[in-house]
Formats: C-alpha cells, sequence, structure tokens
C-alpha cells in the first residue's frame, strides 16, 4: 500500500468514570498530534471520549458499530462504519489496527484484548484487565503509566 | 451527528471486463468531485478502479476488506477496515453507504444488492443484475446511462 | 466425516402468504421422510412452516438465528444457534447445506440465493427471484413445480 | 420453545495438551450421560477430544465452524454449522449455549470467555484463564476440580 498512515485502536466501555474518559480524551489527542487515525467502536463512553480529543487536535476518527444506523455513532465519529454484526464488529474494531489501547473496560473490551493478542496485534493498557493462564501470569497487555506513554508505545509496536 | 459527508458504496467484481473498469474509474472520479467518500470491498477489479478514479480526483477511499491482512487492500485504498469475516463484511459495505452503485458484477455484488436493498438503501445499477420476483419485474435497481448519471441519482437519493 | 446425513437449507420470509406456508410445510415433511437435517434462519414464516412440516414427520430441524436470543426460534426449531451477528447469519444458513431450496421470499431470501450461488451451493427455486445478468438470464436458480420435485432436486444435487 | 433439551458449550484449543484432551473427552462422556446437546468449535484439540467423548456415550454434538467447509469439523461433530466468518463464530458457540466449560486454552478461549460473561451466560473454567481487573479479581469464571463438577455446576446455571 502506498498508505503510510498509522492506525491504531483505543477500547473500552460505553459507559465509563469520569477519570477514565480523561484518559481516554488524552489519548486520542496524543493520536492526532502524532498524525494517527484513531479506530474505535464508534459508541458512547471511553469511545466518544477518545474521538473527542482526536477530533480537537484534527484527527481523524474512525467509528465502527456494531449495529445497523449510522445515527448511533458519537458526535466526533467523522467515519462511521455499519457493520450490523453485533459483537463481532468487535474483532474488525482490533484487527483495523496495528496497535491496541484499552483504557478500563468490562467484558467487551476483554473480548477485544484476546481477539488481538490472538491475531498478533500489541495490547497497551491503561488501567484495565490483567490475566493470567493456569496461574502464570500473561504478559499479552503491556501496561503504560500515561496517555503518552500508551501512546509511544503503541506507535513503537505499531509496525505491521 | 456533525458529519454532513455523504458515504456512497461502489459494488462490483474483484475481476471485471476493461470497459467495467473503464466505468467505475469514472464513478470515483465523479464521487470525489462531489466531495463524496467512496466505501468498496477494497480488493481489485471494479473495487480497486473506482478507488484508483477517486483518488486520482483528490477524494477519500475506505475499502472493508473480507480478510485478516490490511495489506490485501488495492493500492488506493486509504482507509482499511480488516474485518475477518469474509462475505459477511458485504453487508457492512452496503449499509455503511447512503446509496450504492453497482457496476457489473456476479454473486457477490448479487448478495449487496439484495442486503441494500432489504435496508431501504437505494442501489443504481451500470450493465447489472435485473430482477424479477414471481415473474414480476422487480424495480429495486435503478438503471443509468452513465457514470455521471449514476452519480447523480445516488446523490439524490442519498439521504439517510 | 462419518456423518452422512445430508443437511438442506430451506429459505423463504419470515412472512408469507398461506400459499407459501403450504408449500413449505411439505417440502418439510419430504425432507424428513428422506432423513434429510432441515437447516433454516430458525424464525417465522416459511422458516415456521418448514420446520413444523419437518417436525411433524420425525425430522430434525435447525434453526440459525440473527440474534441474541433462542426464544425468538419458532417452535418447531429443535436446535436453536444463536449467532449474534444479524443479517449475516443468512450466509451461515446456505454454506451449512449441501442444497437450498427458496419458497418465494423478498431481498433477503435473495442474498441467500446470492451467498448460495457465490459459494457453489445448488438453489432449487418454488414461485421465487429469477435474475438476468446483463439482459442474459441467469439460470442459477433451478424451478421446481412441486415440493417433491424441489426436494428430489436437491437430494440429487447434494453432494457437497 | 417446546425444546426442553439443555445445551452447554465446551471451549480449548485447537490444540492441546493429553492431561487437557483427557478432561474434554470426559467432560463429553458427562455431558451425554445428563442428556445434553453439546455446542463447540467443531475443530480439533479440545474441540475433538469432548466430542470424541460426547458421541462415545450417544450424546449429540453441535460443531459451529469458522470456514466455508464443512469438511473441516473434526469426525465427531455430528451437526456441522458453516458459518464462513472466521473468528466471529466464537460468539455464535457461547451465545447457542446456556452454559460454557472452558478447558485450557489460549487468547481465542478468553475471546468466548469474555463474550459469554458479556452475555450473562455462566463459565466454568479447568484448567483456564483467570482474570482480575483494575488490580481486582474478577471471578466470573467458576473453578471446578474435575469434569464431572464441571458439568454438574453447569447444568445447576443452565437455566437460560
Amino acid at each position: 500500500m502506498i498508505n503510510k498512515r498509522k492506525f491504531i485502536a483505543v477500547i473500552g466501555g460505553s459507559r465509563c468514570s469520569s477519570q477514565e474518559a480523561k484518559l481516554a480524551e488524552e489519548v486520542g489527542r496524543e493520536l492526532a498530534r502524532h498524525g494517527v487515525a484513531l479506530v474505535c467502536g464508534g459508541l458512547g463512553g471511553v469511545m466518544e471520549a477518545v474521538c473527542k480529543g482526536c477530533q480537537s487536535e484534527g484527527g481523524l476518527t474512525i467509528g465502527i458499530l456494531p449495529g445497523d444506523n449510522r445515527q448511533t455513532a458519537n458526535p466526533y465519529v467523522q467515519i462511521p462504519i455499519v457493520t450490523g454484526i453485533g459483537y463481532a464488529r468487535n474483532i474488525a474494531v482490533v484487527k483495523s489496527a496495528q496497535a491496541v489501547i484499552a483504557v478500563g473496560g468490562s467484558y467487551g473490551t476483554l473480548s477485544e484484548i484476546a481477539h488481538a493478542s490472538q491475531g498478533g496485534i500489541p495490547v497497551i493498557g491503561l488501567n484495565t484487565w490483567s490475566l493470567a493462564r493456569n496461574d502464570q501470569p500473561d504478559n499479552s497487555i503491556i501496561p503504560a503509566q500515561s496517555p503518552a506513554e500508551a501512546v509511544d508505545i503503541a506507535l513503537s509496536l505499531a509496525t505491521d
């Protein structure tokens, strides 16, 4: 591909705490400052906060929606993708990205972490899940201490 | 949504005749001249020709891919969406658009025409399928005589 | 596979005329008499009628549902498959079968005919769509005059 | 639904240790002894072992396959469902069940645990993942000490 733009997904709950929203919005601003396109699930909560931050710095926001209607996208989504496949769109969210940043999140977010790890796509975490398998820690989620660090790690690993 | 950009899908075979490629490329140029974002399946044939035309006039090209790998996108796709769901991505191609233009095409294209019509999304046809149900003609595919006419009709119907 | 059971899909509208329901119910009875497993979309209309007929003769009925809830299956579905992927389940309905019988139907049925033909799965039609491409008739839907004939043709072609 | 049969999914890797295969096979036998229908992903490893055990006791085995071809099913699958949607079929595996038993497993299995928990479907674990969120243990996976105990817990929770 001629296209050299990087695509990074940000995942998290459609409802979130105000602290998670602040983290997500700052992640969005950082992505825009680095010229990265944002991919997300297109709805509220963390998805809306990260789109808001990204758009405020002139970034490109892509929302991959579960339902049949573009009107369900949050107001900061510039490219709504309408899939009609419900939670199966979680797979498209992470597979469309070269790295994934998780902010908080519940079981939907966990499914996205799992699908990304299954596909060899790096996952960086901010206050999110941690995993162990057969009582051994699994290190597939790389912890970050701040939005800026999360974006730095994501960019360094987004090699496709 | 704040977003007022229109999204129009162009569908057709991943292999096509040179005449179909010419039609598709001109449809792509027309879409770009009208400031419309192009949605397609992201692969070769009609999809590549329409992306090439659209990009040549500075338009935005979105390719919704069936497989697991962004490298399968044609070189004119600017926004590759990697779904991993095979032919089920046909549904996302048409549902992400406010109108659909079909150029030639085989059974995959027919499935997209059907999914669009099922969802109430207008379909404009250039040298493509025609349908009858119980021996009565079905007029859900609006015939156009040229790429410019196809885009004009699509825009007039793309009201969401 | 050890399994030698044949699987045939019956497709058609979730609402249908009483004549279509009669045809579908008789198709279901014929399938059961031949020891064939029935695959369908699991909802009402043609799907319910064919399941009713099949079950009345002791046949096996499989319903591949679009939503998230097995309770949406019609009462004659013995094996409900809950996909949560909406209309993308249409693809699973036809791909799970070795031949497809269409009874009437609207655009959802047309999408199933298209997905089956794309995958090389034979389609037999009772009072359903007919197709032409670039003004040439397309013969991918094999017309049958009765439920018994439809099942006979389907079985003769269900070789996988 | 008239249907009172219970459906329980068993998930785990397409490659597995001999110990995991032994556990899975015994889970399959237990399910069959209780008259429960088995749902799984239809491929090898844990999926094949559990189907083998279930069939050996006369149980019903359903395999929901990711690809386009029923020939990819393991030889103990009686009802192959061919989805063509890749890993998105993981969602159908768990949503088609009233409870899920995880035996070992990698990221694909983790995605299924997540999708089940998101949908409120109980998950019972044998030597599988454990989860924590924001450093707090998450108890959505109920640990079992043996195949018999896993099946007992699953049946007690499979109320739909």
